[in-house]
């Protein structure tokens, strides 16, 4: 077990009714709120009214930072951080997904930060200076409820950038917000919690065992409630469950004690969405099969981890090994594909066209080099080419 | 899934070498430290003179507070709280187990207590105001390095309360520190530790896949690594899963979103230790099994929690549910046994004297009327005598 630090300050008000806990949350700060949010779905859903209401009655000056991105974008950022300057913003209000949150940190951060904005969203950093932030949780996917993170995208220079912001002071998670989530988004969500697991769980350290324990439980967790929320989008422990798990996912618990890897398929996914805008958690079930069949074959020492994987996660046996491992790799495969997502790039219309850019992006200042199996530009390129 | 707050504002700094991070988290309150500590273990350990050196270091003005019991008692509360007054303490710095850190904190709150301080032990409460508490972990076992409680004793009534305190903002966990615990108290810390998780994990709610699942990772992680360290108490990696999962075990983690359940193992030790000054894990490993065997034997309806606990935690298999259930109780007894604590209550020389009111105390103001299966008068004492 390698050394960390737990310091999440966020204080997560979790089920049904966790909204009577918003105004509270933002008195404790001021009154003067910005609430950013992103398209028409909490519109849609009523949320919206429900929170304008909450905010009149509480006498709050409202200042309202909407249309933020699915992949949110600086320009995004650099609007909410004006709007922050010109209102005299006491707190920020992010409700949404993960999109929206993470635009909330950025902003939080940014109208502290001296010079441009991108530079902020590109340079190296641990947490900054920020405006409070509280955010009313709306899908299951990242966990920025629950961590101290954000993804900003720069389109014009086809760049999707994460970095540490700022914790949540406060998140309010009432999984009924969820029931309105599309099928699409619920799936992709789902995955992107794998995903998120996935990145820690298959590490050198074999030793962590309740991180690895919290890891195990997050996946098959994820893998007994989505089909159940996508056959009944109103299933409450469905989507309780499915919340929860984000939370934890992303939150860097599943990796406390082990060894950092680098988190591959986020580096190479992260590609995918600056260039064609498709939904992460899409990306990442596509290329986590393929990942690992590839890690597997070129490096046989990562067999007892997919052995592991495979008793642990995905409830197989048998005693040939390497049959199990390659068995789980294609349950998990099966599994993704039964949710209903593209499960190949040429469904979303991508060919190979960017492969070489995207590579040298993705590994950019060798970040993929102390990954749990080191990846080469061509290793990525054929992990890509194995996706199409 | 029931409704829960996640709000722990600790941060814990966990591995080898955490003590660098002592003096910037005493300096963030101030430069007047009380040191709380037991008896002779950590000046044998030679881990006080390493604190003393980082305090003079620092320029800290120590005042101290020493001798704290084992079941810390209502006279050293009320000692250090005279000290804080006396000396205008900042920051108090714990230094020891669960017992140190469960009297810093009463004597944190303690501080800002109007009125007789054996009061705040006994009336019902949060949080408390408090001075900021800093510890430096010695022992795996209650967890009171990341929770908000403590258990304060009064030898003179017979009486061991538990109580809501404040959580500590800085905790140093480094397992190093408990290479030197003896085989004795590493095993009653461990059983202390399984308690905590089985309090919770027999509950009627069965949906709470993130808390259950994290309630097994601990519970396996304790049965594999406590054996680890009897045999070789200078196992890092036996020690370090060991303080891992006694943080998380009494954090209220594994309890998220699951009904709520008395804590009866809890309820019926306190009295043990109150009236006979035991040690609390010795106590709680003793009634766990005999606990298990009453309620199932009891109410059929726990079958489903048992057949869980025997497949998930204790790895066994079979189709009779019943004898798998008991077959799981009686390997958790036989493991228990294996780590040489005395596992019956003669063999420490506790008889039936005071069952009669132990068991008024354990069930005062109708604690366990809602527990995982309520426990009448008659039940206490039936498991009581089955302990002996």
């Amino acid at each position: 077990m390698l050394n960390f630090t737990h310091d999440i300050p966020t204080k997560l008000h979790f089920g049904k009714g966790a909204i009577e806990h918003l105004a509270p949350a933002l008195d404790a700060f001021g009154k003067n709120v910005l609430l950013a949010y992103g398209g028409g779905s909490v519109k849609r859903s009523g949320l919206y009214d429900t929170i304008l209401d909450i905010l009149r009655d509480g006498n709050f000056k409202v200042t309202e930072l909407d249309g933020i991105e699915p992949n949110p974008r600086i320009e995004s950022v650099e609007r909410g951080v004006e709007l922050c300057g010109q209102n005299g913003i006491d707190v920020i209000l992010a409700v949404g997904g993960g999109s929206t949150i993470d635009c909330g940190k950025a902003v939080a951060t940014g109208i502290f930060w001296e010079g441009d904005l991108w530079d902020m969203v590109t340079s190296r950093h641990g947490q900054l200076r920020a405006l409070p932030i509280v955010d009313v949780l709306t899908i299951a996917a990242t966990g920025s409820e629950f961590d101290g993170g954000g993804v900003i995208s720069n389109m014009a220079l086809s760049q999707k950038v994460g970095n540490s912001y700022t914790y949540p002071a406060v998140s309010i998670c009432d999984p009924t917000y969820t029931f309105t989530v599309p099928a699409y988004q619920t799936a992709a969500g789902s995955a992107d919690i794998m995903s998120h697991v996935f990145e820690g769980y298959f590490s050198r350290t074999m030793d962590s065992d309740l991180s690895d324990g919290i890891a195990e439980a997050i996946l098959k967790s994820v893998m007994r409630n989505c089909p159940t929320a996508l056959a009944n989008p109103e299933d409450y422990e469905a989507r309780a469950n499915l919340m929860a798990d984000s939370s934890v996912a992303c939150s860097g618990i599943p990796e406390y004690g082990k060894q950092s890897t680098g988190w591959p398929c986020h580096a190479m996914e992260h590609q995918l969405s600056a260039f064609y805008d498709i939904t992460h958690g899409v990306g990442l079930a596509i290329l986590t099969p393929r990942w690992m069949r590839h890690i597997l074959a070129k490096d046989a020492t990562t067999l007892p981890r997919f052995v592991r994987f495979a008793r642990n996660v995905m409830g197989l046996d048998g005693d040939d090994e390497l049959s199990l491992a390659h068995a789980a790799i294609d349950a998990l495969e099966d599994y993704l594909t039964s949710t209903g997502i593209p499960m190949a790039l040429t469904e979303l219309g991508i060919g190979r066209e960017h492969f070489a850019e995207m590579t040298a992006r993705a590994n950019r200042g060798g970040r993929l080099d102390n990954a749990f199996v080191p990846l080469t530009d061509e290793d990525i390129e054929q992990i890509l080419e194995a996706c199409l």
